[in-house]
């Protein structure tokens, strides 16, 4: 008898902020692979994961890059083995933000784009067949591929051209992905992140209200919510916003 | 010093199926107040909760009828004191479904359409104030009020605009209550469900895929994760349906 | 040989602003039918149209009331012969605006809905027979029936419940018979009217700058030529602002 | 005194079909410029224009390759004069369309997203100095900017992720470009061709119902109409169906 594979979960954009309480959240129930471009970024949060009870392998990688991340699967499949199981695999990864006047000199207007939908569409290509793996287990919740998406997935803005083309594609990717997975048993999730999250870089932007930004221990708590639905109930969208958020 | 006045959740629809699998799940912490058209609905499902340790009151109330409403709450106030704090209360009230070719005699077209509106505003206007009362309870999750909707909020269909004017109006309501009240500490949300409710009706239906039809207990853990939401991140729509879903 | 038809145009909310612009604007092809709650309001644009080369007959209806709707049908086969053709119908009775907190009291708050609901669904009984009639006929535009909507038939907005419940309700009731009716050669659509609209009323508000509010005879033009569009490429749902408005 | 510019029409992607059907219209009042990528496309449209007695100027390239697009430019100035005035830029550019399971091997997977996003960014970023030019010209028609769109810019499916998420990258930058310069007078609009278009490609299909595929003169003179609206009504997004598409 084969030995039971020990599903994981894999956080592309493992940075501190929303990746790092993804990390945390998802490391409670399993094995956890964290994808960022700087191990700067990974170590502390790496060893603070394995030093309190749970396992993290950190790989540095800009999963944009398809050699990066497919030498990445190297890695996680000498560490967890031949077959890895994927129960959860998220990609975080943030998309730049700019606000620009659309005519001004902006010769990088569509890197933002090209590096979100490479990095998502490389991420979904590597981890779907993983997860398809796991979708025939019945003991555990359906394996879920989660992407974090912003309300300009919604609602293109001026001077946000670049940024929006981005969380379009982004959406465009996990509906399509949703309606072919989903029947085979992945749960397939886009999460609208409305508002500014809480982090060192934001602590003085409304330091009088806490909770006027979002508590990135609140989008794990959903990410993980939607992992854990029964197939006969997935979620698709979720939104997420402050109380107070005008929207 | 006044007594700790413990919270409760009101459930207006609480009918077999969605509204039994919601009572059941907020009865776990909460009172639940159930309110139905018909006792023979409500007493089975109130005897089963307060038989296995939760605490259910049920009364049969048409909340499309302002009279009827008001009168329940003044049995809640009997029964829970005069300043009841609501936790969470949930409009689940069906919209009667028809297909039916728009030119064929129908005098009950807006039938479906008065009765839920008014259903869902009466209901809104009844429990809004006990739940901003609980609103400044930084103890408990933050109050919520949640609407069940479904596919035909977001998109009307041939013959179906009976039930589509009732589904779209609601979310209307909710949208705009979401948009007042959640600044004031109230979580406001929608529900869109998307599939056939597993049930006794629809038992026969897809009989050989049981997780083909949507299961109300994973409706009631949605509206459930959707009440502990901590107001830094609150979800304003989720989209409920089965994962073999054509959508 | 039967006399040969002449189809008309039939509009129901013919108030000064847009009712006008509209009424002008298809009373250049067709006999129009103008519905208006008062004679005060339709006798001046009647006697307008009349002596400027055009035809048209006012006749004061409430179209939420089924009887004075069916009245007024009697009186227009009266005018026009026991089996009108209609061409055009279009339905612009407005909703009451209001913006209220939800908890004040607020005893008409479904009347908008109501009113508004009542309206659009008599008169697309009313007229959907007459359009039929007109679709086999292969000279003339496709028949065309029309819904004046507004952006709070996409949003909904704190203390705008009742309106935007009476917008959605009209929306979905707008989609529902487009698909209904679309394949029986009806053209059925909606217009997204966002932004204030150039009136007496409004004359003080940005008036240093006209083209800021949008000229009823910019939405004129926008029908007519929903109304032209052959039935190879319909439009379903058109947006009309001015071209500083934020969106 | 300068002599008066006579303003000008460009659009990008003048294949067969829409192309050249939104060529025939715009040249009725305005000197227009194609863009194809191949000139036998090209050649037989701007002989049968110019011969009608319109005005066309054919430029082989690629609007995907800035290089190929910026030498457009200099030989629209060489014909047109240092300044040239554009009245309307259209960027139809198809997508390529392909249906594909996601995990097949597709290493062009991007290829449409990139050549879309970057023909459409591209484009505009050509066209709209030239727009803006315009928009102090009182007499004509608002300088207009439409990109023709697809269903697949609202809502992916299984298999179409490549195709969905180039659409909705596109439809992202018509909202941003709409909400940067419509307060300067540039009337930017996003078509959403719901259907098969009629060519003679697809002749075969429903042949028997030749107006169940779109008119390729129903989209040019849809966006006519979008090129004469007022800039105190403008239309930002239009659908375009057949009277007997489902959707």
């Amino acid at each position: 008898m084969p030995p039971v594979t020990k599903p994981i979960a894999i956080i592309a954009g493992a940075g501190p902020g929303t990746g790092a309480a993804l990390a945390r959240r998802f490391a409670q129930k399993y094995p956890v692979v964290l994808l960022a471009r700087s191990s700067s970024t990974l170590d502390p949060l790496v060893h603070e994961i394995n030093r309190s009870g749970g396992s993290a392998l950190g790989i540095p990688a800009n999963v944009a890059h398809a050699d990066q991340l497919f030498s990445s699967l190297t890695q996680i499949r000498d560490h967890f083995g031949s077959e890895p199981h994927v129960a959860a695999a998220i990609f975080n990864v943030a998309s730049k933000f700019t606000r620009n006047s659309f005519l001004e000199n902006q010769p990088d207007f569509l890197d933002s784009l090209e590096a979100t939908a490479r990095g998502a569409s490389n991420f979904a290509r590597a981890v779907l067949p993983l997860l398809l793996r796991q979708a025939d287990d019945t003991e555990g919740y359906p394996p879920t591929l989660i992407f974090t998406g912003a309300t300009a997935a919604l609602k293109g803005g001026s001077g946000l051209g670049s940024f929006a083309m981005s969380k379009f594609a982004v959406r465009a990717l996990a509906q399509s992905l949703a309606r072919e997975f989903g029947p085979k048993g992945v749960h397939v999730a886009h999460a609208i992140i409305d508002g500014v999250i809480a982090s060192d870089k934001t602590k003085e932007y409304l330091s009088d209200r806490p909770d006027a930004k979002i508590d990135p221990r609140g989008i794990a708590e959903a990410y993980w919510f939607l992992h854990t639905q029964s197939r006969s109930a997935f979620t698709h969208e979720i939104d997420l916003r402050p109380y107070c958020e005008t929207w």
